[in-house]
């Protein structure tokens, strides 16, 4: 079975139709490689785009749309609500399927240094391809954003990964990272006080000492007058579904309240539901490369 | 998302591999179709093979194998210790993905058909292809065995399904079905006592009036001295792993026993995993089809 990696970049454009279709169709012109979905926020002036495949084929799309975006896209006239530092503003990849971290990092740095060398844009590598701690997160690096990144760009600290410190006089600067696939997966509690979603949130998240890679904050369902515990997991093979579930559960107990369900938002790898299965079955010895049907059917 | 179904024809040669190979050839030459296992019993001089598919090409690649082993297979001489019935003694078509269980039998039916047709090779249908209540079982239709189906045929109430009362003179006879994907389940216990294993198989099984779709008997595992419910799943969408794990779980208490751990044995569909966790996260509006990365990438 060969290697999957998602690609989810960003683009500066979120407005006018015929650039956001001209970049689907570079990523399309692409052999081996899916577009699952594209969608663009007006306010925001931005479009995000997920597409799979094998890893060179997912270079090469991830490649395609960046240099058709920095054709398209001129900064020096961008606005929108969202912070962004380039035309191609940041290209996550994710490894979904016999990739390691460190395949994807690999790929990620040949991705930066084909951007800098053939497109003369600077790349910085950020979350799990980050050369420096403070590099990790993506927002300390946009910070500045594309007005201010020429200056940011002159800082020995900030010297990009790849390319020369000067920005790309339209197309700024482009963040190019791996990350593992990240799930959105919310608890549903029987009370109408978010304060309680809250605490449990708290309690549950890793910023606030709880279980590692889970981001967890208490929000209103208003309609439904329900309190609800929102979270992101950005681990799921090193802190699973079922033991935030669990922990929610316990939880919620010590103020007298109860799950009503669950919901998953988005896309979430197969794998992330079959360690769930596997943990409450105490499922021994199963090897879900070879034992799951579907497995055989991916080519 | 096109059409799936699994395809495990038995073949009434388990001994000479340059014929086992050659029908393994058969299948293989079939684009859109996947092998992914055949193995043979010396003793039972019996082969069985795994593909799947799209379904015209799977009902192609049957029909080839079915063809090939007509060809190399003479039943007036073969010998084994399994029941059978034909060079090709059974044919079991499974839908696993995006298929109902009518439209199989719709297959299995033009299968049959083309069968009768051009290789004068008279056809059963079993299981839910089965056109009687008394030609459901298997078992029951092969009863005789190839030496005694050519008087059977003989019997009006055992006339076949398609082609003429008259057995192929070398092939004899086929049976061609559809039937859901069976999960081979196993759930160990605490105690070395098989007999609360066996009294726990006898309160799940549909057969003495438990669980629906649910076959299971008590094993001892001699080398671990434990004592293991073993089960086979006949349509986990009707009832689910889960139902089956909670209730031996539930009944082994009465018998001061407990589950210490469960496996899967061989394929199972992704489907019948992504139950077990939807149910555990009480996972509400989950859709598989859409939300399952791996769905993406299956063609």
């Amino acid at each position: 079975m060969s290697a999957i990696v998602e690609c989810i970049p960003n683009f500066s454009e979120g407005r006018r139709e015929e650039i956001i279709e001209t970049i689907a169709d570079a990523i399309k012109a692409v052999k081996g490689v899916t577009l699952l979905d594209y969608s663009s926020d007006k306010s925001h002036n931005r479009s995000v785009f997920t597409f799979i495949g094998d890893p060179e084929s997912v270079k090469q799309a991830a490649f395609a749309s960046c240099k058709m975006a920095s054709k398209l896209i001129n900064m020096t006239k961008h606005s929108g609500g969202h912070p962004r530092m380039g035309a191609t503003d940041v290209i996550p990849l994710v490894p979904v399927k016999n990739m390691t971290v460190e395949e994807c990092v690999k790929l990620s740095r040949e991705l930066g240094q084909q951007i800098a060398d053939e497109l003369s844009i600077p790349v910085f590598l950020y979350e799990d391809s980050a050369t420096k701690p403070e590099r990790k997160n993506l927002a300390t690096i946009r910070r500045g954003q594309f007005e201010g990144m020429a200056k940011k760009l002159q800082d020995p600290n900030w010297a990009p990964d790849f390319g020369k410190p000067k920005i790309h006089p339209t197309a700024g600067v482009v963040a190019v990272g791996t990350r593992m696939p990240l799930i959105a997966f919310n608890i549903n509690l029987d009370i109408s006080d978010i304060a309680i979603a809250d605490k449990i949130a708290g309690t549950i998240r890793e910023s606030s000492g709880g279980l590692k890679h889970v981001k967890a904050i208490g929000v209103m369902l208003e309609e439904q007058n329900i309190a609800q515990v929102s979270i992101n997991m950005t681990n799921y093979e090193k802190t699973a579904l079922h033991e935030v579930f669990e922990m929610v559960k316990m939880e919620a107990k010590r103020y007298n309240a109860n799950i009503t369900n669950s919901e998953i938002i988005g896309l979430v790898p197969m794998n992330a539901l079959i360690d769930i299965a596997k943990y409450y079955l105490w499922l021994d010895g199963f090897n879900a490369d070879k034992q799951v049907l579907e497995n055989y059917l991916i080519q």
